[in-house]
């Protein structure tokens, strides 16, 4: 191969101001998160909440305090040099990331027992709501509902914190894995289920209660976004719908907009819904027609 | 840190108490199948199956049986191993789970020319019914319909020989892949092609015959599924469609309940369809409203 | 185990006899891509494009150089020896085969450059059209948009270079990774962004004006295709629509057949278009009813 | 390349009568202990030992519990099959290895307590002997003896435990390290130092007190060994000297034979010996010649 | 870190006449054979020559095929890539290093089974010798004697074929394995067995009789070589010991120059020999002094 | 297995106080250097400094300065790192401990090209020294003196820099792989080479001029060494041999104490050697008897 052309690429691709446009606030970009790392960060989560179907080594009930206190030694150094890279990144470096980094990553670990509860109650919705499901090994093994919701409610409490960047990476590691794709400012109560779950969408501000269950391809979008002065969209106004206690969604349907679906209904497959829905009331699309 | 946050927490995550709701049948669940040994077991009966397309090593005739006996060695050890994990889960330590995952891998290895065979038909069926597919070649190596097939097919024989978990895992394996998620226990006939595929659902009870072919985000799902007295799902129902010989459905047509689409039929994009499909018969969706 | 059954299935996978279906032009396949090296290939060009952005090891503008140098050397010796590989296939040992994979390999270097500015536009695209994205640092390092179409647009660079079977295998990794595919023939322009994506397919012969968007699960695909005096289908004719300038789609609309929508037209969620639609209309679905 | 020929060289090395020297006892060899396995075992054990000093990660006195403990759990998963192989190789099939892997893999777990006490007085000894070394954890860093001493004395107790085999492949994998060969059979005292090391050899039935050091090149071997009736080594025989406590024998000096180096003696560089040396006493070199 | 130092330091080290002096026969040297692949034909060669010893997997006489086919094909394509690197090294840019690299594989390949017949004997001659040996699988499993000549034998063979560079490079990796120096070069005939071995050096040109073996630190190197008329050592030349058959040299002897140790003798331990030593003879040293 | 014993074991190990005796200046050890990383750390400076002898990858002149940068890079990072952890070590948590490593890397990356252009001289001493060498390019691949010395005078380098532990560490991971143990405070000139070199030692106050050749099995020790009022070993005082200019010493020769082996000086072969050798001397061993 010519080396001439290789050179002159090269000498192309390594002047800075060709990746100028790229950089974020007016400075340049050195370091983010590794999603790497983060693949690790999420495993062994995983391994921490369900010790018994994940890893590889059989762990008994006299080793288990073993097996989770070198997961949790693990995830927390991991996390907390994540967290302070995406600090920094976030606010140009900062004078205290490494310190805000170590509370944080305190305040996480501090949270893993009440991020099993919650997980437990959605597995077990997940088992009755499901008439293939055969145990909860099974359901925690594969089932693409359990993983998505472990890398949400994790992301989501990373986002409470106050951590940037890292919270939507991990949403989206799970949406690569399981076609579902929650954002991790939404906010989900317990026992929540998603069938198959290919297509899913919940957007950033979406609220959805407890007991409810979603199928394939449902989207919980925005209707419109407003527009500032410059004609950018606004970011962070509430724009996505709330699902009460109890809802279910059937397949492709899409709900858009601040809407309310109230506690008890249910949204029939392959419907289009922006306007409230009350308590109790179902909505289903037409006929389709045969010829 | 402070090490009196991580010690306090793996204290409460080392609790058994709060790992009993998600154990099986009032046992502690010891030892799953591990989805790493599982993705290995995949990939080595693609190279079986299609041996001069996925391996990295060219393989010429004088040399083919030293590279598939090394491979279906490997595949009978892995498999056995976690055959044997499967059932030990499945029946709380059984007498003689290693003899039984000995004589049922038997069976698989025995099977596994009779898959080739009906997979052949697959990419055959692939390549006739897409204008883009240039040669069988390049189906094989990146078509998402025969890694999906080929993950539904070997999961389908494990379950015919009573292996239960595993097969499940199989082809939640291939859903995370191809976003096809098609349950080991439906019934498939040769020369089934799915293209695009992103989104499709196949049920548990489902039976689709010879030459049916489906695009992306189809489902074929329940319509309901009736409950047992204490109001739980009752399991194994048929509730799945049946589709016969040479339908065709289009994409994101939904197919729900019991119901029969005709040999020959063809369903429309985007529709709902709750009813039988008589043989040889169309259905399509309405016009859409242009403002 | 008993090694009688083994060794007899073995003896049956060998057989040459039992593969020649697959083979492609009367010739036996004995090599392909190697699916591991081109995750390589998109790996390094990722980490070539956005140097910042992917890489685990922070890079200086000092040092930028050497990294971009050592990454495009790499990437050169892999791609030249893949497609030699897919020359060798497609023409069954052709003589120039090397000769013709190096030149091609020059002309991809001396792209990259290019690759990079317009997926700059992309970066920024997906920026400003979506109100939950905070940087551009998180829209590289996450967004499905951005790495869906790093693969499409070095695929759809090594297709106009001659090159076979490659395009369409990183096509299909996006796919598998993001849930959207992009066939490698589509034609696209600047500013493309596409929202969510799970779902969403786009034909060979589409062609795509600039700062065009799509939600999840569009689809545009073919209504029918032509069959040669065979009954198989005429491949390689144009079949797929046109999206002209400023075109918006929202989720789950299908759009088939070789159709033109016009500048600015914007098509409604959940629909079905097979015919022309205007530049600056809007075509959106009718209503549910509600019981 | 011809694949005759390779074909042909497979077809004679697959030919089990080409192995038939090679069998011991008349059985086929099926398998043998992982030497691969065995160097985990080695790495694990020497983390256990001392736990502050090789292993990657900071342990802190909080979390120390969690590394020996998941360290120790691996550790008796691996000795023990590692046994269990080496016992069925040993004895041709035994009905009860997996048992008696079993019990040996509990005591010596129970065993490693004293064998850190041991080697921490072998650690001291060679921190006190050595005018370069600068700390403890130097020594344990990279001095040879240490390395050395922990491969011998936990190959020597699994000696003393009725474990075939494998105390051999342990100090042979450090003598491969380190350049010193100690037979597993050979009786060590406490305080033991072998300085630079390279080229000493101690034999299997070698006895040696406390607070003894070697130089490098020093050999405590056999001066011969009588022959049963058929002219072959008798096996087992005491035939290596007996080192009393606080012996010194300087670089490259040979002890040949069952003789005794009485406490507290001396033996100087580059000699040889094959009578006993009374306590106390010094045995030297003559002096070389100068021209 | 101040970057202009690196950048300084790197400028420096790019500098290609700072290695001018490194470059052989006036060319620049552009590509080595790689230990990393030397090390793993190594590997391979000892799981062909000893297919039941150093395989992690249990092979069985069905299966055996098998697993010795993969291998020769493997360390064919391995071996053919490295000789002809060395062949183009060697030779600057030969024609036909590619052509000749093959042929030299076919006939090493051919040799295996003869190498494999003469390392029997190998082992055979170690377990008659050694009174701490308790089987043949402990011989092949961990003695250093089998591991260092299983590399000298093989090296020897490609030394016979014409490969250059590549011998070296296997017997000094069985040097840093074994402290066992053997030059290619040398002939050694069979049942020849090295005890403990350590510090070991045998010259290129000795000869080397049936039945022979050495103790550790045995040096059979050159006395003094001549120079040519620019005083630099002639290459090539006879300048190390001719041992005949069953000699037998004890621990640390040195034996220097084209001299002949005829058949049977003895040469003891420690001593320095420079003249011939007559059949049936020993030699030993002196008695040392103690005071 | 009982686990109660494993329990057991695992208290005991973790009692702290069975680890006190192993701690440095009455503190606990807590993170030492990492010899996995120091490997790497060996591994590029070697490919730095002879950057066509070891990398796999093909580097020519014009892309050279892309490999030595990302080397270089590299390099500096994770020495930078492991002298900040050999610093806190060593003085129990300075506060400038992180400062200082980085001027330390900087100072050291600085004298890169020194030390090519020494150990460049070692290349061509060796050449020029042995007959059996065909060319730089096979002495850089694999002889032991050129490997010793690389990690001796990286070592030595770091040492004179101030740093503690991983100088030590690094030259007896050469010792490890080469039998040669060269102590890092040794001060050793240009053109040296070792042939052979298994069994060599060289002390820490050695000085060593310039054209020095040893064989195989040389020790320049210390005859003795001064004890303090406690009876432990002063450290640090001169106490091994100074070896003028152009002296060669012969295999397995033995030189003690602070004593000058003059210019130009032989010594014989395994000899032990305690007074001063005047320049151009040679000193040679009685002969062996023979019977």
């Amino acid at each position: 191969m010519d080396h001439s052309i290789l050179t002159h690429s090269v000498d192309q691709l390594a002047d800075i101001n060709t990746l100028s446009r790229l950089f974020d606030k007016d400075t340049r970009v050195f370091r983010m998160p590794s999603e790497h790392v983060l693949k690790e960060v999420i495993d062994i989560t995983r391994d921490i909440i369900f010790p018994y179907h994940y890893g590889e080594t059989p762990v008994y009930a006299d080793t288990l305090k073993y097996y989770i206190g070198v997961r949790v030694d693990r995830l927390s150094r991991l996390l907390r040099e994540q967290i302070a890279i995406s600090l920094e990144y976030d606010e140009d470096y900062c004078s205290q990331c490494q310190q805000r980094a170590d509370e944080i990553t305190s305040q996480f670990i501090a949270s893993l027992p009440s991020l099993r509860a919650i997980l437990t109650t959605d597995v077990v919705a997940a088992y009755n709501g499901d008439p293939a499901a055969k145990s909860n090994g099974e359901i925690i093994a594969c089932y693409p509902t359990v993983k998505v919701l472990t890398n949400y409610r994790v992301a989501h409490q990373l986002l409470l914190l106050g951590v940037p960047l890292i919270p939507r990476i991990l949403t989206e590691m799970a949406h690569s894995e399981t076609g579902i794709d929650i954002h991790p400012g939404a906010t989900i109560g317990e026992s929540f289920t998603i069938d198959h779950g290919t297509g899913v969408v919940i957007g950033e501000t979406c609220v959805i209660g407890k007991n409810v269950k979603l199928y394939q391809g449902v989207t919980l979008g925005a209707k419109s976004f407003p527009l500032d002065e410059n004609g950018n969209p606004i970011k962070g106004i509430p724009r996505h719908p709330i699902l009460e206690d109890d809802v279910v969604v059937y397949s492709n349907a899409t709900i858009l907009g601040r809407i309310t679906i109230g506690r008890g209904a249910v949204v029939g497959g392959n419907i289009w819904v922006t306007e409230d829905v009350p308590p109790g009331c179902s909505v289903v699309q037409g006929k389709s027609s045969r010829k």
